[in-house]
C-alpha cells in the first residue's frame, strides 16, 4: 500500500484546528470563537461587535491555503476570517458565528472567492445575518484568467488576487467609510485584477496519497489553487519564458480580463503556493517587472512577492496584475496590523544599485605599487634570508605533505603550499618592500591569497593581515624582537578565532602556540632574541609532532578514524613547524654571519 | 539521465543574482551594490558610510536560505547582508565591500554563522578592514543542538537562531550602542540560543538532481541547513511526537547547550525550510508551546513562526528557544524596517479564544418555538395546500428527476428533493405556524437546511432565507399578490447572486426567472391574481422544457457532453417547474372552493 504524503501533523482531521492553535500563539492580535470543530473563525482581538465602529470586513473559505485568510485578520484588512476545513467551505453556522461575533453598526463586507460553495455558504449567511438585523454587504472575486472566458462563471476562480482585495477593503473600512462606499472600493478592486497559476507539482492533502500527475520534466499552466488540472501541460521552461506567457495570458487584449492597457500605472504580486522557495518567488519578480515595463508599457507601482496564498505544498507560484491609481495606491500601502501582509514594499523607489564603495583615502594613499629598495636593510636582509629559507623548505617538503594528506586530508596539502612558497618567493625577488616588515608581511598575504585556494590558504592570508596590523600599530620601522613576539601572538589570536580552533585541534595551531609560548618565555626572562627564535622553533616542531597523538576537532580529518589518524601527524602542523624552524635557522646563521 | 530538479530558475548559475534583482523590486528600502556577479551585497537605500551615526550590523553567508540574511536588512536589524553562491561562503572582497559601503564612525559588527568557510573569510576581511580604519568586531553563532557537544566547534553550526541574534544586535545599534556594547549584546544572545530541525527531504540544488536519500516513510533528525546527513534516520511520526523529541534535545540538562532551566522565560522560533507549508509550522508551533510550559516548566513570551531560514526547497522545519529576559524582549520587540521579520508578535497575549456570540436579541426574542396555529386564516389554508401539493408532486417526480440526473450529473436530484419534500410535510403538520407566511417561509427553510445536503440543499436554504426577509421587510401579516410577486424576484435575485447563475445556465432559474417575469407583467397589467399564478406556472414549465436546447454553465452538468445535454432537460428546473405549478393548481382549486 502506498503510504500518505509525507507532512508534519497528527490527526490529517485535525490540521485546521491544530493551525488555529498556533496561529494564537504566534499572533496575540488574534483570538478565536470557542467553537472547534464546527466553528472556526479567526478575529481581532481587540474588537468585539457591541462597540465596533467601523464596518467590519470578513472573508474565509476553505482552508490549505494558509496564510490566507487567517494571516491577513488584524487592524486595517480583515477583521474576521472563517475558517473551512481543507479546500472546504466553511458551514453557514461558522459564517454567521463570525459575522456576529464582529459586526457593529456600520455593517459588514463579506469578500468571498467565486467558488460555488464559498458563494452559496457565505450567501445563506449574509441572508440570516440581514434578517437577524445586520447590515451585510457581499463582493464576490473571481481573478483566475487561465480559461477562456465563454467557459463562464464557473472558469474564474478566486485567486491569490483576492488579497489585494482584502487590503483595499480592510484600509476603506479603517478609514471610516460607510458599508456601501466600502463594498463599493473592494468591487472596483476586483475588477482590476487578473492572475494565473502555474505549478510543477499538484499539492497533496492531509492523510491522503500524493498524485503527482505531472512527469519530472514537465510544468501546469493555469491551474487552480486546489491542485484542479491546469489549462496545459507543457515541458518545463526557464522562469523567464513562464513569467512571459503568464504576463501575456492576463493581459490578453482579446480575453480583456483586466482594464488594463498601455500607459498604465499597476501592481504586481507573486505569490509562492506553499512549497516553492522564496528564491525562486524573487526571480520570477525579478523577471516579471521589466516585462511589464518595456513589453506591456507599464509603471509597476508596487511589488509584492511571497507567499500570500498557497496551497499546501505545491510547488508553483501565481502572479497578479492589479490597475493601480492613487485611491488604490493609498489603500495597499495603508499601515495594517494584520500579520502575513507584506511590509516594507511601499513608498518611491530610489536607484536599486549603488556604485561598489573604493577602499577609503586612508589606506589608499600608501598604495603606490610597492617595490624592491634599491639596498636592504639590515632587517630587510634577515627578513630577506627567512622568507627564502622557510619558502624553500615548504617546497622541498611538498610530496611529504601530500602523502600525509593523502592519508588524513584531502592529499593536497604539499602542493598548495609548495605553490604558494613559489609565489612568494618569485614575487619577494620582484617587488617587496623588504626594509619594511609590516608591508612585506602584508605583500606575503596577497601572494598567498593570489595562488592558495581553500581553507589553507585563507588562513595563512588571514595570520599575514593579522600580523600587519599588529606590526602597523606599532608605528615604529625597527621592529623589536618582543613585537615580533607579540605579532606571532596576535596572528594566532586571530587565526583561533575566525578559525575556531585552538590547542590540540591537530591543526597547524599545534605547532604555532608552543612556539610563540617559548618565544614570549623566553624573552621575558631576557633571554638573547636569536637563541629564544630557535628555541621557540623546537617546541613548534615538537608540538607538530605530537599531533599524532591527537583526535581530529576541526575541518576533514575529523571525520577520518582514530586508528589512521594515530599513525600521522597533522600536514598543516608540520609545515608550519618547518617553515618556522626554517625562518629560525636562517636568521641564526645570517646573525652570525653580520 | 536523469533530469535535473524542477525549479522556477533560468541559468542555474544565476539564481542569487536573479533574486537580489527580485528583491530590489519588490523593497524600495533595499539596494545593491554595483558589482554583480562578484559582489553580491544588499544594504539598506537609507545608509551610507560617511554619514552614518550608528553602529552598522552586517551579515552573510552562503545563499539558497532566503529570506536570510537580505530579507532582514533594514532599519533595527541588519545594516548589509553579503550574499555567497547557493551555499557558499561570500569571497572575502564581497565583504569587505559591504563593509565599507555601510560603515561610519562608530564601526560595525559581523555577525557569522559557525562555518568553517564563513568564519574565515569574515575574518579576513574584518582584519583588512581593521587596516583600513575600521572598527570591527565579530560574533559568531552556533546554535545547532542536534549533535553531541565532545563533537567539537565543527558540530555546532549557526541555524535559524542567529536570526535572534541578528534582531538583538540590530535593535541594540539602533538604540545608539557603542560597537563594543551592540557586540556584547549579540553575543549574549548568541549564547542564550539553541536551535534544532528535523526533515522530512533533502533539498535540492539548483540545476542538479534530486537525491532524497529518505524514503517514502523515513525523517531525519538533526539535519543542517544544507542538507548534511541528520544525527538521525527514523520512521514518520506524528509532529507531537517529533516536536517532544527536538525540545528535549535542546533543553536537555546533560548537553548544557543553552543556560534555561524551569522557571525560566524562553521565546520560540518555529523555522520552516523551505518547502513545508505555513499550515504545518503552526501545527508544530501550537504544539510546542504547551510542552514548553507545562513539560519543562518555562514561561513563553513570543513565538516566531513562518520560514526565516531555509535550505532552498527542502521540507522540514527546526525549533529555536532562546532564554529571554526584559533586555532581549525589549530588543526583539523594537520596531524594524526589515522586510522579513515578522510582524504581530509582540506585547500582551489575551485570552486565545472567547465564546461563539448567540444570535442578537431582536431575532431571539421572537424565537419561541414555532407552532401550528389553532385555526388557520384564509391565507393560512392556502399556503397549506400549496405546500402540501406542491410538496407531494416533488415526491412522486423523485424516480425520473433521478433518471434525468443520472445522465447530466451525480444521479440523486430525485432522492435529494424527495427527502426535503418529505421533511416540509412533515414539519408543516407538526409546527409551521401557518398564519404567518414568512415564519412559514423560514421554517420550510429550515426543513431543507437539516435535510437537504449539497448545493441544491443550500440554494433552496438561500431562496426561503431570501423570500423570509422579503416578506418580513414588509411587516404587514397579510401578503399581497404584489408582495408575492416581489419576494420571487427578490428571491431569485439572491440565488443568482450568491449562486452565480441566470437565465440561459440550465439551472432551477431557467424555470423561475420565467415565472417571476410572468407574474409580475401579469400583475402589473391588472390581471387577477389566481390567473396570473396559473399563467406564471405554465411560464415555468415552458422554461424547464427549455433547458433543453441550453449549454451548462454552471455545475457539474458543465463537464457533460453537448450531445447528451440536448436530450435531457435540466433535473433542477424541471423540480422547480413542477412545484411551483403545483401550488398554483392548490391555490386555484382552493380559491375557487372558498
Amino acid at each position: 500500500m502506498v503510504p500518505p504524503a509525507k507532512k508534519f501533523i497528527n490527526n490529517p482531521n485535525d490540521v485546521v484546528i491544530e493551525f488555529i492553535e498556533g496561529l494564537v500563539e504566534t499572533y496575540p492580535g488574534l483570538q478565536y470563537l470557542d467553537g472547534l470543530p464546527e466553528v472556526k473563525v479567526i478575529l481581532r482581538s481587540d474588537v468585539s461587535a457591541e462597540n465596533y465602529d467601523k464596518v467590519a470586513v470578513i472573508s474565509g473559505g476553505g482552508s490549505g491555503h494558509e496564510p490566507a485568510q487567517a494571516g491577513y485578520v488584524g487592524e486595517g484588512m480583515l477583521t474576521a476570517a472563517v475558517c473551512g476545513d481543507v479546500f472546504a467551505s466553511p458551514p453557514v453556522d461558522s459564517i454567521l458565528a463570525g459575522i456576529r461575533a464582529v459586526t457593529g453598526p456600520k455593517g459588514c463586507l463579506l469578500v468571498v472567492t467565486n467558488y460555488t460553495g464559498d458563494r452559496l455558504n457565505f450567501g445563506l449567511a449574509a441572508e440570516k445575518a440581514k434578517t437577524e438585523g445586520f447590515k451585510v454587504e457581499t463582493v464576490i472575486v473571481g481573478d483566475d484568467c487561465a480559461v477562456p472566458p465563454p467557459r463562464g462563471i464557473a472558469g474564474r476562480r478566486g485567486l491569490a488576487g483576492t488579497i489585494l482585495v482584502h487590503k483595499v477593503a480592510g484600509a476603506a473600512a479603517a478609514a471610516g467609510l460607510s458599508l456601501a462606499e466600502v463594498a463599493a472600493e473592494a468591487q472596483r478592486a476586483s475588477e482590476m485584477v487578473g492572475t494565473m497559476g502555474v505549478a510543477l507539482s499538484v499539492c497533496a492533502l492531509p492523510g491522503q496519497v500524493t498524485s503527482d500527475r505531472l512527469g519530472p520534466e514537465k510544468m501546469e499552466l493555469g491551474l487552480g489553487v486546489h491542485g484542479e488540472p491546469g489549462a496545459a501541460v507543457v515541458d518545463i521552461q526557464p522562469v523567464d519564458v513562464v513569467v512571459s506567457h503568464v504576463l501575456q495570458q492576463i493581459l490578453s487584449p482579446e480575453t480583456n480580463y483586466v482594464p488594463i492597457t498601455r500607459g498604465n500605472s499597476v501592481v504586481l504580486m507573486v505569490n509562492g503556493l506553499g512549497g516553492t522557495p522564496l528564491m525562486e518567488l524573487m526571480i520570477a519578480a525579478g523577471k516579471a517587472v521589466p516585462k511589464l515595463q518595456l513589453e506591456f508599457g507599464l509603471a509597476v507601482d508596487r511589488v509584492y512577492t511571497g507567499s500570500f496564498m498557497s496551497s499546501l505544498d505545491m510547488a508553483g507560484f501565481s502572479i497578479s496584475i492589479m490597475k493601480a491609481d492613487q485611491s488604490i495606491l493609498e489603500r495597499l500601502d495603508a499601515p495594517t496590523k494584520a500579520p502575513s501582509w507584506p511590509v516594507g514594499t511601499e513608498g518611491s523607489r530610489p536607484p536599486a544599485k549603488i556604485p561598489v564603495p573604493l577602499p577609503p583615502f586612508q589606506s589608499t594613499k600608501n598604495k603606490e605599487s610597492p617595490s624592491r629598495p634599491q639596498a636592504l636593510s639590515q632587517q630587510g636582509r634577515l627578513l630577506e634570508a627567512a622568507i627564502e629559507t622557510a619558502a624553500t623548505v615548504v617546497i622541498n617538503l611538498k610530496d611529504s605533505l601530500n602523502e600525509w594528506d593523502g592519508k588524513v586530508g584531502d592529499g593536497d596539502c604539499g602542493s598548495t603550499m609548495c605553490r604558494g612558497a613559489t609565489a612568494i618567493l618569485e614575487d619577494m625577488r620582484n617587488y617587496y618592500p623588504l626594509n619594511d616588515a609590516a608591508e612585506t608581511v602584508s605583500e606575503i598575504g596577497s601572494s598567498i591569497r593570489r595562488v592558495m585556494g581553500g581553507t589553507s590558504g585563507i588562513i595563512y592570508s588571514l595570520l599575514c593581515k593579522a600580523a600587519y596590523a599588529e606590526l602597523k600599530a606599532n608605528g615604529q620601522s625597527e621592529i623589536t624582537p618582543k613585537h615580533w613576539s607579540e605579532t606571532l601572538k596576535s596572528s594566532i589570536s586571530a587565526v583561533s578565532k575566525y578559525g575556531g580552533a585552538s590547542a590540540g585541534y591537530r591543526t597547524m595551531l599545534d605547532a604555532l602556540i608552543p612556539a610563540s609560548k617559548v618565544l614570549e618565555e623566553k624573552l621575558n626572562a631576557g633571554a638573547d632574541p636569536i637563541s629564544a627564535f630557535v628555541q621557540s622553533a623546537e617546541a613548534a616542531t615538537a608540538g607538530a609532532e605530537s599531533t599524532i597523538q591527537m583526535p581530529a576537532q576541526a575541518g576533514r580529518s575529523s571525520y577520518v578514524s582514530a586508528e589512521i589518524l594515530a599513525s600521522i601527524p597533522d600536514p598543516g602542523a608540520m609545515a608550519a613547524a618547518a617553515w618556522y624552524s626554517a625562518a629560525a635557522r636562517a636568521v641564526k646563521e645570517l646573525s652570525q654571519g653580520l
